[in-house]
């Protein structure tokens, strides 16, 4: 076999089975040894959906995929959706093609610094020097990719290890995988110290600790307790809706947050670190907390928070208390004008159980994507890096990774731009995909952060590069485009009805909604 | 004023009066100081639009524009058509927003090693360290942009060294910037005994040797001693047509490349190096000259190629020699079936007058556009660095810098889907761009490039990674999707004609040439 069937066969042994591709000329060899039924290629037009849709693979499945990028400057196109994995504590195994060695040294048009490129956002970067290397460097890259957290693994292959011969077939062990560290007994106790005290307590959870078991023993330390749960505004993937315990959520904008905080004389952090402002600003705080709030980590990231929340339960013996469980809200379907509230009832009343909702909606979901908190079971995904263009990919993955659940992907016009390219993939692959597009014409959010940076209201020539309403974009023209069908809504009750009627669709569609 | 006023008045006292903009939260202030009606900004949707009509404005005026981009993701979704403009020898400045110093220690979501991702592409990297060293830092990222070969320039403005006080108005005077080699007159009385010697010899000419002056130059050499002229496969930006000198093309496939050089005892080479392969294959060689051939530099990259022509030129008596000028070829339209040869002369036919071509045609272009050497006087652009999705921005940037000329972006619809929104920003902006998508609906070259690989023909599952087949694009609604109005075309004679009425028609266009 040559190197890149050793690739492809080491991915799979390995767990690896699907890839996002982009390939070029320096990837015709593994693209010949993609024709092997173990593993799905899923093409896309654009290299930033093959690293956000690997991304939403692993958020939903906590298994990396594999993405094939040409080249530099194909990994360049993917390194934001890279960024926003990587702060998602996202594995994901980058096969980057590249030139032959022999090539290098004439300095040929597509050569750059791979590596340097690679580097800033990646954990764990190899050049493959040898086709026999192939399988040992896979199954590294594997390892990596695969233990918690997640990492991001970058393997960049040169054109002739790609096609020089790779010797027998080797079927490699896995190497070890990262397993979360185990928590410590004695910082257990001190927490359980801190909330017998009965002072104000608000514990954090995020990571692998907002979901499942995890859930549950944090509701019985509320009930036992009187703390309260909360998340941070950005979460990597959060189990909610109703029956579920309920999360609240830190607030984005950074007043809101330090009032929020305010009354916590004590928080308490599972998988993640305090709570800091998103942005900086002039005159405004980085960290949220107030003065006298002490901060204490139950569980650091890395370390196993459910773990650590099964040993709080234990040393407050609340083994048998009971969760107070989050209501079905109201499921009528709101009616008239659109409003962040009534999108945020129409979603409440209308996501069906089980789908996965996927938020990069920012202005029109920042205040009130709350409001969704009763609705049926699900899960909800956010942009962990800030990076917009997330959304349409990381549904993508998502979509690939549970195949028997619809996913509701609520996008901000000017996000969805920077990867609509997304689309064209969900048509081809006929995912179960609702993209909500919220159509205000405007990278809208920026005017706020305008007024809250200091800078006034914007004058003619800053509005300019705010709004996008020069020409409005054509989002049933879009969907279109790429064979997703799509309609526009302009009231909360066609919203409703979009919803539900999208939930008995096969394939994506695409809801517009003008505001 | 404040440090991101400072910025903006330095770059426009500098002569950077144009600003390709994806701003976000750290660059409100750098908006607000972008109220200056001394510069003028232009928004883009995504940055790689930003970075190629960067790349674009440059090589139709020989001086940098700015672009702003927000953070590490920011400037990652730039690069690609960064390296491209980098392999153009393209003069650029790139702002890059970055949270304020104090921030940065609390690691935030959209933290990232900007310098580290700055570096493999920029050939200058700089971060201001306080409001006062703005205007300093400035001159500088502009002098170095602006010498020529033109270069990559990367200034990253923290938050807070944006919206603190600068001091004073400074105005400083500009920085000497980088000019031109000299070329040795050893080497050019070495290479004019090579061309009096009768051998037969190639001169290959890149950089701005392609234009005026040194292109009258090269074909008096022509005329004298019968040498041939060329440029390599791709060029920064050709002067060509009917009056100019023509420039052979030295073949993209290397075995015609082979054969195209086998003739030639010398090859001389004025800014740029030897023709290499653009890809490395089994078994076909990087270097495309015989064993038998000598090279020599007339003018290394960065030196004064036209000045060596003149110094050549002069060495072999031929400052009164007449150059053979390339007669207009025949205007006719072709009529029937769309072909690359009738596309190619319907494109010879009705191109304008002093039009300039934006070519990223890729197959359908690659063997035929050769043809189009004898339509009316134009300037034809390509890609330098082999990074698609460089066709349609830097068609834009070209625009803006040539307002009173059309410009025609051939593009295959495989790279068009790199960079797309730059429809919108055409549109927004008003300008004057037909654009030519060559819908065969597949990255078609890489079927090509599998045979060359030696892997044969492609398999089910590898053809699926090619054509883009399914769903087909929707060109007509992509382009109204972005308030481009648009025609689709399937015979030469419309084509033909779409384009002949594109020239009259203000503002851009689409034709979706169906293949």
């Amino acid at each position: 076999m040559n190197g890149a069937e050793s690739l492809v066969d080491t991915l799979t042994d390995h767990g690896v089975d699907i890839c996002f591709a982009n390939p070029g000329t320096s990837e015709m060899h593994f693209l010949k040894a993609l024709d092997n039924p173990r593993m799905r290629s899923v093409l896309c037009l654009f290299e930033g959906v093959c690293t956000g849709a690997a991304d939403g693979y692993y958020r939903m499945k906590d298994t990396p995929a594999s993405t094939l990028l040409h080249l530099g400057p194909g990994l360049a196109n993917g390194l934001a959706n890279i960024h926003n994995a990587k702060r998602a504590s996202s594995g994901m195994v980058n096969i980057v093609g590249e030139h032959s060695a022999a090539h290098l040294k004439y300095d040929p048009p597509l050569m750059s610094d791979i590596e340097g490129l690679a580097r800033p956002l990646s954990h764990w970067v190899r050049r493959v020097e040898s086709p026999r290397a192939v399988a040992w460097d896979v199954a590294a890259a594997v390892s990596k990719a695969s233990g918690y957290p997640g990492q991001i693994a970058t393997l960049i292959l040169p054109g002739d290890a790609s096609w020089q011969d790779a010797g027998e077939t080797v079927s490699l062990p896995k190497l070890p995988v990262a397993q979360p560290g185990k928590p410590e007994a004695a910082r257990v106790e001190h927490i359980a110290q801190v909330l017998r005290s009965g002072e104000p307590a608000l514990i954090v959870l995020a990571g692998r600790a907002t979901r499942g078991r995890a859930l549950e023993l944090a509701g019985r330390l509320k009930a036992a307790s009187g703390c309260r749960l909360a998340t941070q505004f950005f979460s990597t993937r959060i189990e909610r809706g109703a029956g579920r315990v309920m999360l609240e959520r830190i607030p984005y904008a950074v007043n809101a947050a330090v009032d929020y905080l305010k009354g916590f004389r004590h928080i308490i952090t599972v998988e993640t670190t305090e709570p800091i402002a998103f942005f900086s600003y002039p005159d405004k705080p980085s960290l949220l907390k107030s003065a006298g709030t002490s901060v204490h980590a139950l569980a650091e990231v890395g370390e196993d928070g459910t773990a650590a929340l099964d040993m709080l339960v234990e040393a407050l013996g609340a083994t048998s208390t009971q969760a107070v469980l989050q209501q079905r809200a109201n499921a009528d379907a709101p009616t008239g004008a659109l409003s962040p509230t009534s999108i945020a009832q129409a979603l409440a009343a209308a996501l069906p159980e089980d789908c996965i909702l996927v938020d990069e909606s920012l202005t029109t979901g920042r205040e009130t994507m709350g409001l969704t908190v009763g609705a049926a079971r699900h899960d909800l995904i956010n942009n962990m890096g800030g990076s917009i263009g997330y959304g349409t990919p990381v549904a993508t993955g998502a979509a690939l990774a549970c195949p028997e659940r619809r996913v509701f992907c609520m996008v901000g016009d000017g996000s969805a731009m920077y990867t609509i390219q997304s689309l064209w993939t969900q048509a081809r692959e006929s995912l179960n995909i609702t993209t909500i597009i919220f159509a205000n014409n405007s990278y809208a959010i920026l005017k706020a952060e305008y007024a809250n940076m200091g800078a006034g209201a914007p004058g003619e020539r800053a509005l300019a590069m705010i709004d996008i309403d020069r020409p409005r974009i054509g989002w049933l023209a879009m969907a279109k485009s790429m064979g997703v069908p799509a309609v526009a809504v302009d009231t909360a009750e066609t919203f409703h009805k979009a919803i539900a009627d999208s939930v008995h669709a096969a394939g994506p569609c695409l809801i517009e909604v003008r505001l």
